[in-house]
């Protein structure tokens, strides 16, 4: 009896040639729509679908191979007496090879100018329906849903006339992984609901990467599309090795910190927390200023820098050990001078797109916490002058800085900065008087003068004697404990300015 | 026309209810196996699916409902003059409700004596493809997958002889939802690569939180079926206030180091940093070397113990402030003494189970990390004495308690200890004598004669010089920097003895 193929393919390359093959292999073609008509104009024989379910397509092609004598042929066991005797009562026959793909749904809602109808158009019935057909019969049904499988298919076709159960399988579970994948684009595009009772996330492959946080943790990348391409996942990588696992973390932090800056600015980051933060007039004088703020922790660390690095910069660069440099874009002599350095990886990013990714999300031990991003800033913030002095305009400019970098910062967080630059970062304190501590020593003798940022407020005024025993002219910070007056009164005993902003940046 | 409800169904609950209001709403139903012989034995009146397919069930019931009878009559747009020609041309009624649930597929790969044949056998190829198709076409359909659904759909019949499309709209979504979960499921099981070219996780809502890492951030927490439940998702609230977001990460922070010991330990954590480890003779005396580590910064900590909680531990646990208290179990008197505190959360857990989430996943702007989790322990670990003295026995103890810790503590690490407690974290510094700064002051004398444990290696041999300063008699380390003979060569002039394990432990 000739084995059949049934082709129905929205992405079409390729699949004349595999055709061609399969009929040389002596496969009879069942085909609909504009497979078929473009097999058929390539002198490929072709039998229509209609013919075999002896069923017109109707309702605009939304019903057409939705029948028995299809799927019959798809989910019929070749082998089971029964089913066998079954099939030749209504005249099904076996369907050995299934070559689908999908309407494209996704590439349609990523239109700027999609419509709801045309999206729910391009929401694909019968062609998940054959596919999961075929992937669950993989014991007799081999089904190609990738393009790139017709090689591999056809080269053991070819050496034994038949696929491996082996290679049916994982075809099978290629299918069911893109099917998930297809209706979890659909149900994010329908759902309104930010959580819904069942939520199903799903992410393409960029790269396995060599490791995780450590050689002897697994560890990928995925993207995810739909999403903001102000990304490592959809940087250009202009030079260097392959990101590490702990790159693309690090590098991640420092986009999310410059972010904050209209003005040029850079940021040096390790261990996921800002070394150094400077702005400047161009990018070389922020970039200075980031250096300067930390010279010994920005050895080994990644930089991200807001605007295009110059000759100036790429020099001053080039003469420091470090990881990545991510930038909007870097001159031609910029990349000349930093691809000397074999190590040092480059990547240009874009700057322009918004940040889209509502949500992030991150794994505890059975489960799943999600959040919202921290999207708030100095702008959301209700800023209130809580002691008897003002802020000078100076001071202001750097209350506002330590505020964007202290957001940034992993709790308990203090930085201690001027207007231009990081003098000491406090990270990851289990107490916010030792993170205030760890910060000013970094600050020294420059903490004179300087102001003081803090993520959370003060359960005490212990925080408000060491900043001003360091020299601290004035202080940000969320407010809201019970013994806010206690600091306050600190703060007008010393003479330090400072403000509330009344909106709290734990992070972890 | 009489209108028509196909419902086919899994899981009965309030079916038959639902069943017998559409009837008396005038709706004739159309049904197939169970379901159909469920509603004819309660005497609800029942078209079988074959009358209106007039074709048989066939193949096992593998193929019932794949037929364009029914698939014409839930895509067809009921009001589009071409369609209504084509339906009635070929005998096609429209199905204005549809109500399926599927297969039990998680439920069967649950049990664990699931064969494959059994798996594949609960793959449901026609239930998802009629949600789908009425999904599809939720511009005339009402489709529902979930029997909490009947009522609403009951009301709107009853009071207007229609669903709203809003109503319709959102059960349309979250039938995609459904399916969306259901092929993740089915795609992970059959899937057999760490990390597949497409990658979809699917988690159930536990619970919205109040708010995020902050309260401008919008939050909730989600569950994995088949996964672990040595996992606060799964764990028992036994008193309190919801949890926190910020409770759910300290929590499961908590946890992963209780879990790293055999003998009774006490684990206190504050911004997922552990502050205070204590092990014991029993839990009490666990808890005493917890609480000593670090008194003050345990203050609104969480506590996860390893053990049943009993009245003494009890007592002390009730005499300081803490967000939340976990262990397998309390007695009844602990619970008496604990529950008289109002805002106090106490949770139980399963501690017999072994920890089985094999991956972690982080969100990045525009994509998703993904690693294995650590859980490389101490004896993974290739151990190599690498100084002049070995460690004393006292001092392998206390190597491997702060190796237990360090792993878990946020990079750059150090963790000052003695054989039973932790005496300084230093966490989450850019560089790592500043780490062991931070360790060795908060230990302050009892450093002497106690060890040090870092997470990576030294990069240089002043951490070795500040640690003997300190009076560290001991230390543990992956090793593998260049200059490790310089770290040596000053451990041996200070008569420390030094350990190497081969494994890094960052963590982020």
């Amino acid at each position: 009896m000739t084995k059949r193929a049934l082709i129905s393919v929205s992405n079409k390359d390729g699949i004349l040639d595999f055709a061609k093959e399969l009929v040389a292999l002596g496969y009879e073609i069942l085909s609909t729509g504009g497979t078929k008509k473009m097999l058929q104009d390539n002198d490929v024989p072709v039998t229509a679908v209609d013919e075999v379910t002896k069923f017109p397509e109707i309702l605009d092609g939304r019903v057409k191979t939705l029948n028995p004598l299809i799927h019959g042929g798809l989910l019929g066991k070749f082998d089971d007496p029964s089913h066998k005797v079954q099939m030749e009562q209504h005249g099904i026959e076996p369907i050995e090879i299934v070559c689908v793909n999908l309407y494209p749904f996704v590439e349609t809602i990523s239109k700027p100018d999609v419509t709801w109808d045309d999206a729910i158009e391009n929401i694909d019935i019968g062609g998940p329906t054959m596919l999961r057909s075929a992937a669950k019969n993989h014991q007799y049904v081999t089904v190609i849903v990738d393009s790139n499988d017709y090689a591999k298919v056809l080269e053991e076709l070819k050496a034994t006339g038949a696929t491996t159960i082996e290679t049916r399988r994982k075809l099978a579970a290629k299918v069911f992984r893109h099917t998930a994948a297809y209706d979890s684009y659909i149900s994010n595009y329908l759902t309104e609901e930010d959580f819904p009772e069942n939520l199903t996330m799903t992410y393409e492959l960029k790269q396995t990467l060599r490791y995780g946080e450590n050689p002897h943790q697994k560890a990928a990348f995925y993207q995810k599309r739909l999403s903001s391409d102000f990304s490592l996942a959809y940087a250009t990588q202009l030079h260097g090795k392959e990101l590490s696992y702990n790159n693309i973390q690090d590098g991640n932090a420092a986009l999310q910190i410059v972010k904050e800056f209209n003005v040029p600015a850079a940021v040096a980051v390790k261990h996921m927390n800002p070394c150094g933060v400077g702005t400047g007039e161009n990018i070389e004088a922020a970039f200075d200023k980031a250096y300067e703020a930390d010279p010994t922790s920005i050895f080994g660390g990644i930089i991200a820098l807001n605007r295009e690095v110059d000759v100036a910069t790429a020099e001053k660069l080039s003469g420091i050990f470090l990881e990545i440099i991510i930038a909007p874009s870097f001159t031609d002599e910029a990349l000349e001078i930093l691809t000397k350095k074999k190590n040092i990886r480059l990547m240009s990013i874009n700057f322009a797109q918004e940040k889209q990714d509502k949500f992030k999300v991150v794994s505890v031990e059975g489960g799943l916490l999600v959040q919202e991003d921290d999207q708030y800033g100095f702008d959301n913030a209700e800023i209130k002058v809580v002691t008897d002095r003002e802020p000078t305009e100076e001071e202001w400019e750097a209350l506002k800085l330590g505020w964007a970098v202290v957001k940034h910062v992993k709790s308990n967080a203090i930085v201690v900065n001027d207007a231009h630059m990081t003098l000491g970062v406090g990270a990851g304190q289990m107490n916010r008087v030792g993170a205030a501590k760890i910060a000013l020593e970094q600050a020294g003798e420059k903490a004179i003068g300087a102001v003081l940022a803090s993520d959370a407020f003060f359960p005490m005024s212990d925080t408000v004697e060491t900043a001003a025993a360091a020299g601290i002219k004035a202080i940000i910070q969320p407010g809201g404990s019970i013994k806010d007056q206690d600091s306050i009164d600190k703060a007008n005993e010393f003479g330090i300015a400072m403000v509330f902003t009344g909106v709290r940046h734990f992070k972890h």
